[in-house]
């Protein structure tokens, strides 16, 4: 078989690092949502670029599937081989190689988890902000081009990879940017491997922005009556050029879970959660003017956190949300969508998600990321009961009909994967078949993460 | 002749608006710098989406070069038709099509100026601050990812461009991106179409992001003894994270064309000119903290400019930065240079660069965007001396050298055209090769500005 023969030489090239183990195997088929397990043929642990260069020839001469596998925390089984193949494991290439403190920037492998980086960042006054929640590895983050609460200030993955180096579908090693803040040098490669899903290449290395750590730091937590005041405050701030960074919407149900979980005892309405970054006096003006505009939105039950613990307290409950949700229907599994509108058609988006829900007879939890316009609702569903899945599903595909009518995006943050493969075509049209041109051509043999982000090929 | 039968049919398509005459011709064959004037076949001036894709498709039928132009301030030859064909003048596609002032976001036609654009916007309260110098079109500034003065603070082009409307090399019509403020759904088709150079597609139709204007500004100059000491205080501004609008830098020979050209009296040594944005104590606060970064530099002569006439003064001067060099040499002509390079090698790179041209025997004072690490030198030259203008190039060559040992890049915002084609290979190695695959993938006849941006095909 020719799978076998491919095992062989990549067992030669890997050594005890090429894992056949079933518990391996299924631990690498998982994904975190709803998608059935599929254990790969076989899973690669590399440590250099150059075997994730021979191991990607190897596979090419075989036609074997080749995916990339960070931390395996995706939303839509990206990183599940469902045609088969073998899962390339990041997690031994996860150091920091280089960090220019004086440029802000640092050279990583792309097994690194955001807060391992972030704990190496610590004693420099450098953070590296971009937050899913999860804690993803940096490559996986890249590859989904995730982004999270504080994406309104600090932007998402695309914003802030300066450059990557990728191994292509043929084994060649490219670098894609420079250390430079800007270039208009040339297609912006670097602009398409991220959020590619690993289909145009494996990322072995990026180089990052960093940020400086903010001088003072004040977060709050404050009540609304309803979606609509919450929302209107927020365009307000945004449109006051207020700038934030994070601004989290919650809605009643959420707070409940919250309640119920984190043993919090918020009122059971709409929250919006906020943490503004600068100079002592810039983070006094802002709340200042941010608490005049709750105010004019009959915003109530405001809550500065000025510790650091608290604020680590506010944060970690919100980080928790989905595990919140996930609490309140033990053993149910979950679907979480993911929609980005225009900010002055959120209310609405939000307040038809949450009747379709109620209409559909379906638990699902509204929270997100509102100064992008971002929201999900996590619907839970009994795995027992298909018919509530179809529901489930229906819901989610009214949600993304009703996000792409409003001008938005099915997804803002969770990518692609197969969760989203049906939206492309309505979200894209013609540009799908570009995707599917550009993949022909960097690809073809479709060996990188096969059946996934473009047209199946004739 | 085959042409003639192409021309024949784009003059049924556009009746008057497909130009043959001779000054219309020679007119879009000009480039702004040293590059001849090469006149296209024809010059046409669509009106709608639906008259580029007619004539990109006629163009197609016969194989005829097509090149886009919006204002043809370029300065590397981008918008020239070397290889001949159809020059397509966005100047009758140049309206504001849809204002949203509530989502801060605007669609535009390709062939509307950046001053247009904000002029249109002045009593909305919002601004683009995209601002590259020249009043290009903001098609011609998305295909070139311009930049300017205010990429340290509001990014490029590649920033501002939430999706865009483009006409294929076979005359299909797709749009990229949403009006969302993020989105993971796919390949960032439109960050591909930016700086591609009309390469891969001609923009129709592009979403930008808008900005509010800020509530007080304020701006300054300060004199250095030296550049190391000037670039150290950026150095500083930017880890203290200081939220500068604009930070320029110029040397000593370009304060003395400015005194000589717009009637100034500065000291003759390297200045600093910056901006701040925001509100008034925030602005006033930022102003302290700078003062005190400066004085710690050796800064002196510092100079605020709190009216607004002041200010539209100094970056007036600012802007007519090329045109005061052109005039310290009457008849010359110009090549801009425009490397960018990590922070830390600033200093290095503008001294190593003086010192070059200084022995070099050249004529080529030094400004540029220092937030960024990109810099310019407008080298001047006697157009009757051919000898100078290869002496021009080599030291042009070695500015690129420097900047790309030390992880910068060529070009920080002018881009490719044919001036820099010669240093592709250099800075992307592999990755050239990339950007041809995916040429020959979308523009399997390159039709669209060939002879630009891709490899030679064999």
């Amino acid at each position: 078989m020719p799978i076998q023969a491919a095992l062989a030489e990549l067992s030669t090239l890997l050594g005890q690092r090429l894992s056949l183990s079933k518990s391996d195997l299924e631990l690498h088929g998982r994904s975190e949502t709803y998608f059935p397990t599929t254990p790969p043929d076989a899973v690669a642990y590399p440590e250099t670029t150059q075997e994730v260069s021979d191991l990607v020839r190897i596979c090419a001469a075989h036609k074997l599937p080749v995916v990339g596998w960070g931390t395996g925390t995706s939303l839509e089984g990206q990183a599940v081989a469902f045609s088969g193949g073998v899962v390339v494991d990041f997690s031994r290439m996860n150091r920091v190689l280089d960090l220019r403190q004086g440029d802000m920037d640092v050279a990583v492998q792309p097994g690194i988890t955001r807060e391992a980086l972030n704990e190496e960042l610590r004693a420099t006054g450098l953070f590296f902000p971009v937050d899913p929640g999860a804690n993803a590895s940096i490559g996986g983050m890249a590859s989904t081009r995730a982004s999270g609460t504080t994406a309104v200030r600090y932007g998402t993955m695309r914003d802030n990879v300066l450059g990557l180096e990728v191994v292509l579908a043929d084994g060649r090693i490219i670098r894609t940017g420079t250390r430079a803040r800007k270039t208009a040098a040339g297609y912006d490669l670097t602009g398409l491997f991220v959020g590619a899903e690993g289909t145009l290449g494996l990322i072995t290395e990026l180089t990052l922005k960093l940020h400086g750590q903010p001088e003072a730091i004040t977060a709050a937590i404050c009540a609304f009556d309803t979606v609509d005041d919450a929302v209107r405050a927020v365009i307000d701030t945004i449109q006051m050029g207020l700038s934030m960074a994070r601004i989290e919407l919650l809605d009643a149900e959420t707070a409940k879970a919250f309640n119920a979980y984190a043993g919090a005892s918020m009122p059971e309405c709409p929250h919006l959660m906020v943490e503004f970054h600068g100079s002592e006096t810039g983070v006094a003006e802002m709340a200042e003017t941010f608490g005049a505009i709750i105010a004019d939105h009959n915003g109530h039950g405001f809550d500065w956190a000025t510790r650091p613990e608290d604020r680590n307290a506010l944060w970690t409950m919100r980080h928790n949300g989905a595990y919140a949700i996930y609490a309140a229907r033990p053993g149910w599994k979950s679907l979480v969508t993911d929609v980005c509108v225009p900010i002055s058609r959120l209310a609405e988006a939000v307040n038809e998600t949450a009747a379709d829900l109620r209409d559909s007879g379906l638990y699902g939890p509204i929270l997100g990321h509102v100064g992008d316009g971002n929201f999900h609702s996590v619907i839970m569903f009994d795995p027992a009961d298909q018919a509530a899945l179809e529901r489930v599903k229906a819901a989610s595909n009214r949600m993304v009909e009703r996000a792409l009518a409003m001008g938005g995006t099915m997804t803002g943050e969770h990518g692609i994967g197969v969760g989203k493969m049906g939206y492309m075509q309505a979200e894209h049209g013609q540009g799908w078949q570009v995707m599917g041109a550009i993949k022909q051509a960097l690809d073809p043999q479709n060996i990188l993460n096969p059946g996934k982000m473009v047209p199946p090929r004739n």
